[in-house]
């Protein structure tokens, strides 16, 4: 990259290009932004950014961000209902918080089994899963991985490693979304709502 | 937006979300990713930004944005050359000095007129480029302003102003863009091309 701003707001700018979403052309664009809002954004935006690099932390338990040791979910005694639901990262967590259909615990495994990317249970808090499950007295198991290949291989070995355990195992459902429309749906999720038919 | 994550980092998002090109699933996105690199991404980036906000200033010469009350632009002798390039804002200047084609000294309007949104020439740093020609022994004017409405109209309220001062005003050429295909062209720019044709 050509550097034509000062040396300072390069470095802004190349540290905000490895943003997801954003390239050098957009990061320029988002800097030039926040130079025209020093106050009301760039300087509210750097102080929020150093508050939740200092203060953020992975849950101890089961993996979700929070501000301290125990996350808020697994501090919240409203939801110990004996339920974990096993999500592979934080982004589903929220996305399954945001739904607000679940009411118990999570468990985060921080991605997918992998045998290209070298990335095997003990990558992936299946350990801590496995104790969670003994010591708190958990009843049903809900695998609420992505649907994708990596994600229901990676159900699949959970599934299998738990089966002695007593706990009954459960998955989301597959089907058509709310709203779906059949001919835009892909023929797997069709095949699936067909098979998972029930009576009317 | 529903508040899922600990309020921190959902203030964080919010903020993120106020970028141009981010809107609150991106931003939402981007902040996951500075989740998981908070050591070799978040810290510095909040470093770098509140390091900007607290340095940057507009040079009261040129509207450039700088380190000090006058930018590198300004302050460097080897680019006093009595001529000035004047540009709508300060993304324009850096384009100006990523094609490294000027070798003079800047003047930023931060804007265009517009009776519409009660932008006058005074909004416009336009009485300060007055100034600037008069006291600096500028021998020529660039309007290099967007070949937009706006910035046209601009660009021509700036050659009547300017026009008793006995310098000479020029603006960029219009034509086809270097490596432009005609099938791919507007019908204004081929048409601006055609008037200015050049002999071969």
């Amino acid at each position: 990259m050509a550097d034509d701003a000062p040396r300072e707001i390069e470095a802004l700018i190349d540290l905000m290009a490895r943003l997801p979403g954003l390239g050098p052309r957009s990061a320029r664009r988002a800097v030039l932004t926040l130079l025209k809002k020093r106050g009301q954004l760039m300087a509210p935006l750097a102080q929020a950014m150093a508050n939740v690099a200092l203060t953020a932390r992975d849950c101890v338990v089961c993996g979700n961000i929070g501000t301290s040791d125990r996350c808020a979910i697994c501090t919240d005694d409203r939801r110990a209902t004996g339920e974990i639901c096993v999500v592979e990262n934080v982004a589903d967590l929220w996305a399954m918080e945001r739904a607000g259909a679940f009411k118990g615990r999570y468990h985060v495994l921080g991605g997918t089994l992998s045998a290209l990317d070298g990335i095997g249970p003990d990558e992936l808090r299946i350990p801590a899963l496995t104790r969670r499950i003994a010591d708190e007295g958990i009843t049903e198991v809900i695998l609420a991985l992505n649907a994708t290949v990596d994600g229901q291989t990676t159900a699949h070995y959970i599934a299998d490693s738990l089966s002695g355990s007593g706990t009954s195992i459960t998955s989301l459902a597959q089907g058509v979304p709310i709203g779906g429309e059949l001919d835009y749906l892909d023929d797997g999720t069709i095949g699936a709502a067909l098979r998972a038919r029930k009576r009317f």
